[in-house]
């Protein structure tokens, strides 16, 4: 029988860096390509009490079904902690648990985009993201970005030529892949903007808590009096990925189609890991595992730094990230970025081609992306020369 | 701000069963209405004493990010037992770990159906699947129930009258709400049916495990010697349903579209859950558990009939289930089950009325169902004593 899949997902082509991410499986591959928390940053002790504790003392909560929204105690610890800690959420805000981020993001576009509905988002940007967007047949509007985050003209211009406009897709701190971070300025200006054309924002606040140089710049959820944004943050970057544990905070009324939405997909959140997350954030040192968090990648980032400094051919551009997990670098115009990176893995080491990020494939770039977190610091120095050794043998 | 939702989700409209399910919030309330697994039934030393095991052997793995398709371990075990204790795929197939049995529901209508395309299911079927169905706007198709299953006269017509249909859903073991079990002859003929229309078939066993009369027969898949068949099994009724973890067995090019989706929904399955699972159907002893709970079930299902049969109004038919969570109960024709329904909760005793599981909300029906899994024996005696009384007040 020959299949027929549906138009939203044969629209999703395998795309050209798949042969190259392939070459991660080989273990004798340096990968820079991932974008995993290092393994020295899990609170492995912690989840192991925490863990016993919860199966000792609520074992069947922690087995049976949960409510969709998500376990009651997380959810008010969560919009205590947001409150609080990141003046985030007001009188109509809700919380709705989710399974990682990135269902938060399909969750929410499920909700908001017909077919054909224009999502407008960071050019480059995350490609999970934008392929979920796309799987929803979504017309997709990248706008550049300066050093201080996406330009202002040219998202008010996307703005007015796409009425269609359904939300503005952000990832302010540490972007992935750029590593860019948004001024505060800037927050305010797209904020107005927003506000101004009638479209919501979906601020992607992953790696906000791995700051490990600068000051703190607030999300732009804190600036939400009229409750455009949609806020969604995870546990994956500061607990742990594997449980796949998110939240969204937005105005109750979303929420309650989100909820609608997740009960059609996964019906609640795995509750062991939401109660595990729970337990982390009220019963352990938080701040001072999330300092741990930020040494650690303060330390691999400006290792890798060094390293693009030291072997790196000086006409490689890199940007200089003030947290999350990676760095964006940029070979000079008119080299074939697609054979570098071909070539790289040929060589051991694993980049991913900047066109994954893109909102359109075909759009040229000369950028790729290398994450800092995942490899050990001796596989950072070794990827770096062989990399270095390429861009001197390029140019 | 006027929030605008998509299409898909403002087609969901909360249904008029939500007022009675609300009832089941109150303790005080016996509650009929869920589908939960009895607290007696989750094998808590065993999943301590695995949970720490994974926990001190293999922490960062439970912890790190893992593949879409599936813990592998899991999946090559799940392959096996499939094959060997249920004879269930072929050379062409593939198993793809996902969130529950929903998900894979979920996966296979975003990977599968454009909004319009006909879903054929048996009528009543499950909200849950519904719902999901209806969010992808699918055109839904009910095919009316026999004692043995799917009428095929009915199922030939539809499939004649829609030849947009994509797929037809059937739960064949102890459907979810009627009880019913698809006879061998009607599984036979209903694959046939499936291959000369050359549609799909979602072939849903939650409960195929949960046996406790009659003989074992063999799923659709065992037949599908022309890859049709997408054959969604979960833990959530053998193991934990709060862990999350389901699985489809289907031809791989299939499960690739299905592996794409997941990625952009929840990235992969809680990889703590998936080892959690490994490990139980491993190291522990299957079948002594399944035995166990098929043990518990029998009990109480044979409980709540005999109540029933002592209390009810004997012009209230009920179905007499061979296993699963639920009978069906039907009053007679002209009676107003909506208004039973409701006063049932005002005297704190919850079912869910029929009509939550109608492909058309407006068709008229008489039947509510009950579980007999959630509630205490106790609570089984005294909720039927109250909805006998209420049954004898009526007629």
């Amino acid at each position: 029988m020959r299949y027929i899949f549906s138009d939203r997902i044969s629209g999703l082509q395998p795309s050209a860096i798949r042969e190259i991410l392939k070459a991660t499986a080989d273990p004798s591959v340096i990968s820079f390509a991932a974008g995993n928390p290092a393994p020295e940053a899990f609170p492995i002790d912690d989840v192991r009490r925490i863990t016993a504790d919860i199966l000792e003392s609520a074992p069947i909560a922690a087995l049976q079904y949960s409510i969709t929204e998500g376990y009651p105690a997380l959810r008010t610890t969560l919009t205590d902690m947001l409150k609080k800690r990141y003046h985030i959420g007001n009188e109509h805000d809700g919380l709705l648990v989710v399974s990682g981020a990135q269902q938060g993001i399909d969750l929410a576009t499920r909700c908001l985009l017909n077919e054909g509905d224009t999502v407008i988002c960071e050019a480059p940007s995350f490609i999970g993201s934008l392929n979920c967007f796309r799987s929803y047949r979504a017309n997709l509007v990248g706008v550049d970005m300066d050093q201080d985050g996406i330009n202002l003209e040219k998202l008010e211009e996307a703005l007015k030529n796409n009425p269609n406009a359904r939300f503005i897709y952000l990832i302010p701190n540490f972007q992935n892949p750029s590593g860019i971070t948004m001024s505060w300025e800037k927050r305010k200006a797209v904020y107005e903007l927003a506000k101004r054309y009638g479209v919501l924002i979906l601020e992607d606040n992953p790696y906000g808590d791995l700051r490990f140089s600068g000051e703190h710049i607030p999300a732009i959820k804190t600036l939400d009096t009229e409750n455009i944004v949609l806020y969604c943050g995870s546990f994956s970057k500061i607990l742990s990925p594997g449980m796949r544990v998110g939240f969204v905070c937005a105005h109750s009324d979303i929420l309650a189609k989100m909820t609608v939405a997740k009960q059609c997909n996964d019906v609640h959140t795995t509750i062991l890991s939401q109660m595990i997350c729970h337990k982390f954030i009220t019963e352990c040192n938080l701040d001072a595992h999330i300092a741990k968090l930020q040494a650690i990648y303060r330390g691999k980032c400006k290792l890798m730094l060094d390293n693009i400094e030291r072997c790196f051919h000086p006409s490689v551009a890199h940007t200089n990230p003030e947290g999350g997990l990676f760095i964006w670098c940029t070979l000079p115009q008119s080299t074939d970025m697609m054979q570098f990176c071909r070539t790289a893995a040929q060589n051991k080491v694993a980049v991913v081609p900047g066109s994954a990020f893109t909102t359109d494939e075909s759009v040229v770039t000369t950028s790729f992306r290398m994450n800092f977190s995942t490899p050990t610091d001796d596989k950072i120095v070794e990827g770096c020369t062989i990399l270095g050794k390429l861009t001197n043998e390029l140019f």
